[in-house]
């Protein structure tokens, strides 16, 4: 179980809601409300875009917790982006806790040729970016069938063990080519097509007793996909908030500088960074976020068809 | 490539070997000379027993480079150790450097039903310690192939991404109740099983032109095998050596203290750890060195049928 | 601000204390009670002693947390060790999170001579270990002022930048020759001149209104010294626990197999590793927990003369 | 001894020089040619200035060595500068390797007052990078008298333990107010000054038969300072070399693309990036090269008065 938050909307400095916020992501890391466990300490990453130079988004992932980061704090105020997306994750038991099973996961187009010819720690073209908030029922015996599922090419570029990047793997198999130049259905549709495919899984392998919880979060640096699920057994399923207002700016501690009634800039996450019915809304069980490139941002049900 | 040491003999304090002699293998982390590139910076380990307190070895894996690791610097003075296997890494490119990718591995006895029930971080028993020193080759394809070969208790106690570890739960399903008690045959025959079945993968995958080189150790505790395999149609194999003596003390630079006569201690080495030609034979290719639970040392060919 | 625990008694399998009890340190390095924050998250340290095998303890000190460390979990089981020192650490605002700065310190009798003719990793002899939990008042410039206290070979024996490694610098200062074979009236000593020390620079500097507060643990392998100490206008101590039983094992979650009218082992601890009203008290404010060698153990009144 | 490298000029995609050219930075990691031993792994880092965004630069230190390093290669292709500067660390014998003792130092205009009220991990303003190529003589002993010569917005500002940031705290004690917008000559007049200091001190202990090696780089983002310094009894001093073109990129591996005639863009290295006689001249011992904000690259004599 983890936290993530992720943001869409004008430029905006990777310091200010990084770090600026009473609760925000890196204070998840330490202080989470939403779950039982208020750690998030198993490393954490940051993945953001600069369209204009470069489609692939910067990714830096560190097992290090949040909390005592240095890099990053000295990193964030350089950089000014329109899509990010950050992760603490709070490692499953069993579960390694390495840089290379760090949320967010980059992925996206590649070809299992271009992939051999080229450097092999950086390998294809990555322009999504995914993180997961949860647990895939029967997990083990989901994520072997799960591979066997998969092109070489999915299969290979999976680089950790964690369930989420297998998921991830899937939801690449799933875009198919859409992944160059994805329409927002696009990614909605491989994501809920994942969310299925790993349902089928874990009833056909016995799990059905073992409930999945999907948070997941993708996006290709100008569309945001976000889910709130959890398998009809689950007790609960994870939390997901999604807040919007003219734009995320520090002064006056969010309050004041907020127009509640814009909606230009949108952040989905785990828990509200701040205290502000105005800015934030619950997202329902079983339902998704979107966020198009022109900014609309909807929450609707999921469309799922799960045994 | 890697370089990798193991010892077997009357106990010895583990910073003897690992550190004391001119070539150890931490010197062979910044120097190794039996390879084209003397670097092997990408983590390292060392596993060690201590039969009359664990049947389980210790292991301790760092990701970062040995030579300048002071907690092993610090832990090995306090630790007797009859059987010790230790390993400095040069990843393979592309291949993650974190340390479920830092050899020595441990596996060994195990059930599924176990595993399951225990503590996920140390699951079952693993009495066993593998390293590697090679690759093998058309490695993405075969370890997929390999994969898919591993019955479920094997398959799930993989933990890194390393083709190494997967050969590793290739040799532990040949053992397979054999793993409990082994005996040196059923170790040495597991290894050898193990190469033959990476080779048939690799031709089955069209890697015919990409050979493998495998130098492996593998240990119970009591009991020693190590390899030196390449291909046929490869240029060369990685190096191996054996040393006897009566028993490597840093005494003298070991010249002088050790009995060359005398055979109770075996090193098993990439390189040599220091120079005396009394002490030190190379193994020749395609052959294996065992050291049987009393000591007795042998050099021996291969018995594989490979394509 | 941290936790620790120490152990005198009988040779113990060190993961027996170290992760069995349901408050274990490992536990309290989320989940701390008797301080305000739970999270004890930036690193840990464990050190010990087998005098027959090195006069020296080992000493494993690790930035990432103690939770997620694998290779303790494997390591501990191996180790039986009659005293050793374990510690997870809260950084204080401002102190740097890397092993260098990780408890327990090593240190004890040396020569500017022989440490600069020998490894400058390991460097002297280190008999002592000692770990800290709490805050010098008025820490930057009582740190800058004892500094200039040091002789040559205490000042240049620091590597890290804690305010608890110099304290333990002037600890090993007022030891002198003791260091070699210390008394425990040496040891007890040398740490209460040290909180006078620190204390009379404190109100020097003009923090008198900023208290300092010291637990402290000092061993030579043989004997233990622990503290709870707290400047007079401090609201607070930090707590501080001692154990006595005839043994610490895990049967019957220790609270059957100890005899709690036994005495022959020794827990020093901030926290109480489980609940047994036989077995654990509190030390008292000002007051310090001493174990002789023949693991006598005394609460006393500190005899500091503090402004 | 280590290695570093500074680039001024239009600005230039981050992994542009880090990467690309043939004995590029991370090269130099692995394979230095200009040093005895090739091996630079003992951590790196790089700091960068994006004026528009923020007057303090970027700074990035990992203690793990710089060719394994993924995040910086999924970071630096969204980074464009026109200033940065980039070290890979060879550990003196005896300092610890950790991130804070990682290169560039990041300093410069900060108050005491300033810094005690504001955010622990990142305090004051620091727009100045520092970076260091060498080992002052007698080292323990000048660097016990420096701190002495601190002034405590100084001294307490130093993080690591290196005699490099020592070093660094006195150049910005020499800058003193100038820090906050400093000329070119400000920039040299302190680094001359600290290497009169550092030498007179290392006379003063004594240790006039041990040579101190300064090649530093400082930057305030808009101009760069290096020096090739060596005390008059050393063998030789640690290289340095200049190159200059139009600009530096990647197309036809830099030969073709480059302007030698041009001089818009200044690299300063310890060793070139790739060979090119036109584009990189040496740097004389004792000599200093500067470029000024408008790019003017000067190499003349250090003006210094060492004993």
């Amino acid at each position: 179980m983890c936290r993530f938050v992720a943001y869409h909307g004008p430029p905006i400095r990777l310091d200010e809601l990084l770090y600026a916020p009473e609760h925000s992501i890196v204070q998840q890391s330490t202080d989470a409300r939403e779950r039982p466990e208020p750690l998030n300490g198993d490393g954490w990453g940051v993945g953001w875009y600069e369209p204009e130079r470069s489609p692939e988004p910067a990714v830096y992932r560190e097992v290090r917790p949040a909390w005592s980061d240095e890099n990053m704090r000295r990193i964030s105020p350089l950089v000014e982006t329109p899509v990010y997306l950050a992760h603490v994750r709070a490692a499953s038991p069993g579960l390694a806790v390495h840089e290379r099973n760090c949320h967010p996961f980059p992925g996206g187009e590649r070809t299992l040729e271009d992939r051999r010819d080229r450097d092999p720690v950086v390998e294809g073209r990555h322009e999504l970016l995914f993180a997961h908030n949860g647990v895939i029922g029967g997990y083990r015996d989901v994520v072997r069938r799960l591979r066997e599922d998969l092109a070489d090419e999915h299969y290979f570029a999976i680089r950790g063990s964690t369930d989420s990047e297998h998921a991830f793997a899937l939801v690449q198999q799933y875009l198919g080519d859409a992944a160059a130049d994805p329409t927002l259905d696009d990614l909605v549709d491989a994501v809920e097509r994942t969310i299925e495919h790993v349902e089928r899984l874990r009833v056909d392998v016995g799990a059905r007793d073992d409930p999945t919880e999907a948070n997941v979060c993708l996006t290709d640096g100008e569309r945001v996909v976000a889910t709130r699920y959890a398998s009809a057994n689950a007790d609960s399923a994870q939390t997901l908030h999604v807040g919007e207002a003219s734009g995320f700016v520090a002064d006056d501690e969010y309050a004041g500088a907020v127009d509640p009634d814009g909606n230009a800039a949108t952040v989905v996450a785990s828990e509200p960074l701040f205290a502000d019915d105005r800015v934030w809304r619950d997202v329902p069980r079983n339902h998704r976020v979107t966020v198009a490139a022109d900014g609309t941002t909807r929450v609707a049900p999921l469309d799922v068809d799960v045994p």
